[in-house]
């Protein structure tokens, strides 16, 4: 009965067009062109690898597509059961034919081909899109991304920080900062300018984010020594083989010195600004490519207090990457009027943890601070499966918890569904 | 099916008149007089600020009550979806013959005559504990509070020890000592001195539990350096500028001795002492009367292993603010004879939680040792929709875990579901 | 609806024989004789004691099975609504024709002689085991175990080897592995060169596995200061009375290099090695025999990312105590080849944790890297009703997940539910 329910909720919903918050687009090739980009997606060459295909035989220098498709083929058998199998499968059935249930050494290659064929059609952008149902998508850009040569009404800049605080150490990406900015970044008052320079530019082009990942150990503290980070500025800033951990460190200084310096132009140019925490990177050098990042769940929002407390005009959507953070973050955005909360990151983003996750913050945290989802994806083809999921757990919630729980009419229900799933991006990032 | 079952199941449990084991309740005005005292729980102010709404406009000096309400209504347009906002719409159903689903600009004014007219009946009091199936209440008493010109038969006192741990540099706190008990605490000898006076004074007046909130970092020893607590009383309990966080600061070790002689009056007056762990004050300074404490989910009972050891003869019923520390209550609840898991505090006090939290203790900690919940209120009013939230969660467990999976006749299923609501309270309190 | 296919599925995968990869059976004794053998199983003195008896009442010397079952029996009434007492009921009605819901003081003498006669009969091991669809069942061995006068091809050893990394400092323990292997490890080199000659007795007797518990705290390092090990041996390995916390002690990095020895062990000799993480043992050193153990929920697997980068060739099946911790168990499966998830261990191992551990290894693990469950029984008598609680949530989950909501037909999700419950048993342990 309440599945019933919930089936005929997730269909309404389904009707909604959205813009799709967050996603690492690239607007120059945002569609794919074979099987091999869909497939080549950190999630099968990690799980793949995770379930004993060698590094090396995934990654080899020089592999084409299709063999590429082939050999990752092969480990399906070994993770059908995972979540991101199932996209895999629900996106071929959505938009290539693909009729089977499962991708199997036996009928890969006509769906290789097919894919490919479709894909090749010259409006295979505007085709996925449409029956996405996503209008609009925000990117991750480079610090020192030109911005230009994609139509910025449907791809929206958003600017990625990560580089600046954690690897301004670094040459190359001082370089790309004077490059970017003409202004060689050798003071604090320099680094300062720089990312002045950043922020303008990046408004100028449409810019409706900033954006950044953090470590579970990152608590920034309001830079207070000022003099300190200008005398010790090769100490703070520089030298690559400092000793980086510790909050009391010269180098951590240095790092919440950029970090807060990009929190208040984030006010002053009214970007909201996303936080993704919780991330360790390179845990696991020998994975595949973008498959070595882990976590520790020992973290806590209670290290953005000073942050959240000097910044009361700025909005941080936040992401956590830990499932028992979230109700830190339900609690901290039923506090703190800047909090909102932000989709379902990563490790968190799988049907259990979205469900459980999804009811907490229905439940106590204002329905205007939502943001329901992103798709975090790399190609187009991926917005599909992926809302598909969430809509599926989203409509499982307001059947469970709201209509039959709380009385609720459909209608109501639905309402709280849209504004979760469309309504809040618009308001919270302007667009 | 179980839905249906659940819902019998909650019909019967709403029939079982409670005692209600932890409150705010002001003996002395303990029903509200309009929708501001209602509506003026911090769950509605803070909700309502965190949504949007300047703290300025919320706690503006001189504003009357029904202005109050009338900003608040407006912004349950975007509360609505919160289970918080669900307790008050239930409430107003209940007692002010509230028939709409929402409070909205268009009916609150009526909304606010009808209920004041009801709470001016003289007998309101009365009325609203017997609708909501409430006889007796335990309250949260000053330690200085003189505990007369109220019925304690039907409000049963409760010792909280929070100024006494926490705030005993205040000056005004160690006034409020020495005029409550004749002894200037001078020294630690006089500290326990003037403590066993406060416990004779909360006995002879009926006081069954005494109770205190606790930091997530708050790790008790048992006192060990006296000599040093003596030479050094003001650094360990006085000097308001000293630094105190750190176990072996001396200032912890003076909250140390204040909290263990707590527990050892606990022993000596065989108190039950509730701990409600896990709380950061003043997290958000900038937030509105009671909405500035949050928390750090890294904590764990591990921190009171030497306490729950030391006193063995003493029952420590035990909230938790974080949701991740349930299965650490359980765990300990399992093992220690004297610890015992204590309702759903706070930002754990939603239906997602809830229900985890409380399958999980019905599978794992003897029947005898949990205490279901209480409703944490400020007014009596609130005992109704929160005892209710807190029935469907209970139900819907019993149903599930015990008449379905583990095929329970319904009756037995009631009796275990009337022991966590009532009986433990009566053993486990002694009331 | 989905409850009956639940059903329907936990039927199947019923008829499916096990091997059992973690118990501590004594295969010189391994089934029960009377029901105070089972009922002296851990779980019902501690809980008995939790609820109110007193350990010297439990554990009075000289008292007679029947007596101390009687007593027991007893504080049934303050248990039954656990998990751990519905196993106790379940298996006296498979095996000793209980017929009733409850053991009471009406009811236990009967039972207790009718379960004493079964017992008795001859072939009861064969007749428990078939009983309870179980053909192997793997061991906990001590490492000076000779491994002799049982079947090994029904009881498999596994090397447990707590006692050589946190108890090497226990003469007792010295003289045991000197007795065992003829080396007297009073050097670095020695003690290598006598675990090497424990790896080879073990794995000449079959042995499938080495395991070890492991406290929330410990992080290990590859060993890398030989010569200081060497040079202050006594106080890495020998003082009693030496500070064992803090990872820069001597201390523990005599733990770590035995324990980091093991590893190295393991990957010569192609163990798996289990890892059984977050037990802080002795919490309540005034609770009954095996009552004693909690744990700190603060733990991550972070700490073992040196070792899973160390050693790619060694499987690690991990268990971890805090259900907090399965998030990062199923994101560190999915990432590293050599990390399985292993069961769902001791104060995890009840219906609401399994379910969501379940589902979210079923989301998100490669299939072929998950160990459903093992019994920890010391007694065969318990395999029964441990797997068929864990097989309800199994079937549940798969039923929910896969056939419900992700369609699959239910043999596919059969298939899946055999795997997890054998197949990677074989394929990961090499049974």
């Amino acid at each position: 009965m309440s599945e019933q329910l919930a089936q005929r909720l997730c269909g309404e919903l389904t009707k909604l067009v959205l813009v799709d918050p967050h996603t690492h687009i690239n607007p120059h090739s945002p569609a794919s062109k074979t099987l091999a980009d869909i497939m080549g997606y950190h999630y099968y060459t990690e799980l793949a690898h995770s379930a004993g295909m060698p590094k090396s035989h995934i990654e080899e220098p020089g592999l084409d597509p299709k063999t590429k498709v082939g050999r990752l083929v092969e480990s399906l058998t070994n993770l059908d059961n995972t979540i991101q199998v199932s996209w895999l499968v629900e996106l071929c059935r959505k938009f290539f034919g693909f009729t089977d249930d499962r991708i199997t050494p036996a009928n890969w290659e006509s769906l290789y081909d097919k894919a490919a064929a479709k894909m090749a059609e010259p409006d295979w952008e505007d085709q996925c899109l449409k029956q996405s149902g996503i209008e609009r998508v925000f990117l991750t850009n480079d610090f020192d991304d030109p911005l230009t040569g994609f139509d910025s009404s449907r791809y929206i800049p958003c600017l990625r920080t990560d580089d600046l605080v954690f690897h301004f150490a670094n040459p190359a990406v001082r370089e790309r900062l004077t490059r970017a900015t003409g202004i060689e970044p050798t003071s604090p008052a320099k680094i300062k300018q720089a990312i002045g320079k950043l922020f303008e530019h990046f408004t100028k082009h449409g810019a409706k984010a900033c954006a950044i990942s953090l470590p579970p150990s990152f608590s920034p503290q309001p830079p207070s020594h000022l003099t300190e980070l200008e005398s010790r500025f090769n100490a703070a800033f520089i030298d690559q083989d400092l000793a980086t951990t510790g909050l009391t460190s010269i180098r951590s200084q240095g790092q919440e010195f950029i970090f807060w310096t990009i929190a208040e132009f984030c006010a002053e140019f009214q970007l909201p600004f996303d936080l993704m925490i919780g991330v360790n990177r390179r845990v696991y050098p020998g994975g595949v490519y973008q498959g070595q990042d882990l976590f520790d769940q020992r973290v806590s929002l209670i290290q953005y207090k000073e942050l959240f407390n000097a910044f009361p005009q700025v909005t941080f959507p936040i992401s956590v990457l830990a499932q028992v953070s979230n109700q830190e973050l339900v609690s901290y955005s039923w506090i703190f009027p800047n909090v909102v909360t932000n989709a379902h990151w990563w490790y968190s983003n799988i049907p259990t943890y979205i469900e459980l996750d999804t009811k907490a913050r229905l439940q106590a945290v204002p329905r205007n601070k939502q943001i329901g989802y992103y798709s975090d994806m790399y190609k187009l083809e991926f917005a599909w499966p992926k809302f598909s999921m969430y809509r599926q757990c989203l409509a499982r919630a307001l059947a469970q918890d709201f209509v039959v729980a709380r009385k609720w009419s459909e209608d109501e229900a639905l309402a709280l569904g849209r504004q979760v799933l469309r309504g809040n991006v618009e308001s919270i990032f302007k667009v």
